[in-house]
């Protein structure tokens, strides 16, 4: 259909179309596919790998912070959302609802509900599990020894989008989601912004994605939040993509549920919230960031495979020769375990075709090596991120191999930096904002001290909103962009996927 | 209520009442509590802990044994279960049916659902995913170069179970669901015990769990297969529990969702099938076979926390000297990383209240320490399983205790493989066996030539049913117990949970 938009690997350039270029690249590096469900997709393996590697190191950091993992079911009775009023019109519209527990065969052999089988309260698939973790959290803190209480759960979720897009938003996606409670409302505040700073590290450490640190405004807050945290990156379409959020519940769950405990003093008091959770939603944006036109460029430290080796040969005798020296180095590669490294011993497949194959999915470095780089002690090493390519000593290469894997890390992280300072603008009027979006789409950085509605009609007129309001804000006194108000506050807007 | 039967820790006497014992331990060791959604628990972080073990644990011989991970749609279009009659009769009855998509505030502000959102066909929560992965497996196996295809998904299972107790039988569950597909009908089989061999070394290496072997008659296999193998252990209670199963599958999804490949000869052939589970019932079974009536007994190579230290001291200067040197043990231990150890440093706590949580917890190994050990250069580490008290010299505590864990592990295992030794019982008639089971339950490796329908017979009568027949089989032939005819199969009937 679009073949004259596409590379010669099938994939769409992403000047010509980055909607169906992102979609290429799920597909081409077998990350997801449509599983035939109205909005549910598949992990492949190649995809599944990336997100167990997140999940492990994400673990390892709630964990280090004292966090406890649990599990909460994943029905939802309906008049759990009915308590939190707010979290109910937020949360409890598009979702999944289960109304029976049985399916019958009928006389003329087809399977359909069995309407003698309606459940005397329809189940929520949960969207969100603040209600039902609340709900057991009466039973789990009744005095101030039980706080802080420290829970995480890796769960599926459900939500029911009209417009899905593989990862982005999906029907079912897979997440974790935190949950604590606090004797004090600053122990619940810093526990959201550790959770936020946690997210931030991960984030920039491992997939080597820059962000914006900030506090939702109140229009994008969490539906029963004081505050919602989040980190928002750009995309190469130079959108806004939101990676994470962290929220200060404030009292709102212990109140709709009637949590308290019994302080050291000797009165009931409730308890302090906050809830924290990032996505599958992830490997999209690892994709948005750091993808080419080649295919998948997946960052070292996140990567299931790092470092995969091409053999080099035509004829038999030179075919025994350079394998053997693959397995010596294989073993040599395991032993250290420093990166992880395979083979490609495919047969039947050109060196060329498997030099096209690593790039597609975004194996970080690729090891050629025929007779001749044996013959003068050398091999091959190809960056996928610069596609350079580096001629190393055999010597060398257990190494070298690291440092380059760290200095791709760290190239990753600068270019999306660098694109991110480029394309994130100052303008000082809402006339010169609706141009720039339009023209340069990218990231606002503006004065901004309008209400929620004036943030409404800004997003109606230009699809912008506002993402975060950052942390880091200079001292100095602005005009705001809309109102024309005096104001110290920075709001970072942009069109946002 | 049953206070009479309760032993000082509010735990009911095994031999008093059984069910009641399973449901305290499960409530005391915070392993697990009832959610007040229908038949769905809550997996405290306590029991979360030891499946975060086990899955770890079973993951990494998965991924020994060349298996990948992956994840598919928790819902399932009521269509794809009409493609395998066996299957859906099986399956498709007692399920959770997602009928709707929105909910909806009424005038009156009630939440209901939204009759204007019903979904054209209805979803079902995956009761297993062999429908949903073998559609997935018609784009994915192409070829023969495509096979074998060794794929596994850890996932949340829904089945509307009538009758639940914790661990054993809920709603929904967590387990492992590994989906293969191979070129012969020989590598089918061979993976399918291969798995089976997996799980049966795990359960007795890590869980100290002795089992059965076996294939499933007839009547007990899985809707849709060829072949059906088990693993089969004895509770307390003397019935048998069900551990583990791994199905031969042949053609039979390859068949219904027309995934053929392209065979090495070039003609269009259907793939084998297996398929293969492990649920957090291992829990469940955990508790059934090792905990004692002071309350869960955890084997120590899959328990979340080994050792655990309680600090004995009255006067201040006593409780300084104690806590410092356990504080150099705790760095010791840590440093050496051969076991998991924790200090119970809870205040306001006597020790004889924090020896009797640590036995209600089942932590393998408990440190004591208080200033007359000091003065002796001593401590005290007493076993959880047997009780016994060890004096050990401090110089060498952190040898003598992976010595002890190792010993704990070969005890459970001796102690429970010896009972279900004890209450394995061979009878040559079906009177001897209806009088038997009655008076002792337990075991029965008998004779067996009958036919399912004898099989359910035997059901009716006895509650008992065939759990399998044992993988090593004697050459002597015998006379079937039940229909009087010569054969050399003996079949294990035993009543089950």
């Amino acid at each position: 259909m679009a073949k004259d938009k596409s590379t010669s690997l099938g994939i769409t350039k992403r000047e010509e179309d980055y909607a169906r270029w992102y979609l290429d690249i799920v597909d081409k590096a077998k990350l997801a596919e449509d599983s035939g469900v109205r909005g549910c997709m598949i992990i492949r393996p190649e995809g599944f790998a990336i997100w167990e590697n997140m999940k492990a190191t994400l673990d390892r950091m709630f964990k280090e912070t004292g966090h406890r993992n649990a599990y909460f079911p994943l029905f939802i009775p309906v008049n759990y959302f009915a308590k939190e009023a707010e979290h109910v019109s937020g949360f409890a519209k598009e979702c999944a609802v289960v109304t029976h527990h049985r399916l019958k065969t009928t006389e003329s052999g087809d399977i359909t509900v069995d309407p003698e089988a309606e459940l005397g309260e329809p189940l929520v698939v949960r969207p969100t599990s603040e209600t039902i973790i609340w709900s057991a959290y009466r039973k789990w803190i009744q005095s101030y020894r039980d706080l802080p209480l420290l829970i995480n759960q890796w769960a599926n979720i459900c939500r029911w989008e009209m417009r899905t897009r593989p990862f982005l938003r999906t029907a079912e996606f897979l997440w974790q989601e935190g949950h604590t409670a606090h004797i004090t409302a600053e122990e619940a505040e810093a526990e959201a912004r550790q959770m936020l700073g946690i997210y931030k590290t991960f984030v920039e450490d491992y997939l080597a994605i820059p962000v914006f640190d900030g506090q939702k405004t109140e229009n994008e807050k969490f539906p029963g939040a004081e505050h919602t945290y989040t980190i928002e990156t750009m995309t190469q379409d130079k959108r806004a993509i939101q990676v994470g959020t962290s929220h200060n519940l404030g009292t709102t769950f212990a109140k709709a549920f009637d949590v308290t405990y019994l302080s050291a003093e000797g009165t009931q008091k409730y308890p302090y919230a906050t809830s924290w959770g990032i996505t599958t939603r992830m490997i999209g944006t690892l994709i948005m960031v750091h993808s080419d036109d080649k295919g998948f460029v997946c960052p070292p430290r996140i990567a299931p495979l790092q470092v995969i080796g091409v053999p080099i040969f035509r004829k038999a005798g030179e075919k025994e020769q350079v394998l053997a020296r693959f397995g010596e180095l294989e073993a040599e590669f395991k032993a250290n375990g420093d990166f992880s490294f395979q083979i490609d011993s495919r047969e039947n497949l050109s060196p060329g075709f498997k030099f096209n194959d690593s790039e597609l999915k975004g194996i970080p470095l690729r090891l050629e090596m025929g007779p001749r780089d044996l013959k003068n002690n050398n091999a091959v090493l190809v960056r996928r991120d610069t596609g350079e390519k580096i001629i190393v000593s055999q010597a060398e290469l257990a190494a070298k191999i690291p440092e380059l894997l760290a200095e791709i890390h760290q190239n990753l992280f600068a270019k999306a930096k660098a694109f991110q300072a480029e394309n994130t603008h100052q303008v000082a009027t809402y006339e010169e904002f609706k141009t720039s979006i339009e023209e340069n789409s990218g990231f606002y950085l503006v004065y901004f001290a309008g209400t929620p509605e004036d943030e409404e009609k800004i997003q109606d007129e230009t699809k912008a909103t506002g993402r975060c309001i950052p942390l880091t804000q200079s001292e100095e006194e602005g005009t705001c962009f809309y109102t024309g108000k005096a104001t110290k506050q920075r709001v970072l807007f942009a069109r946002a996927y």
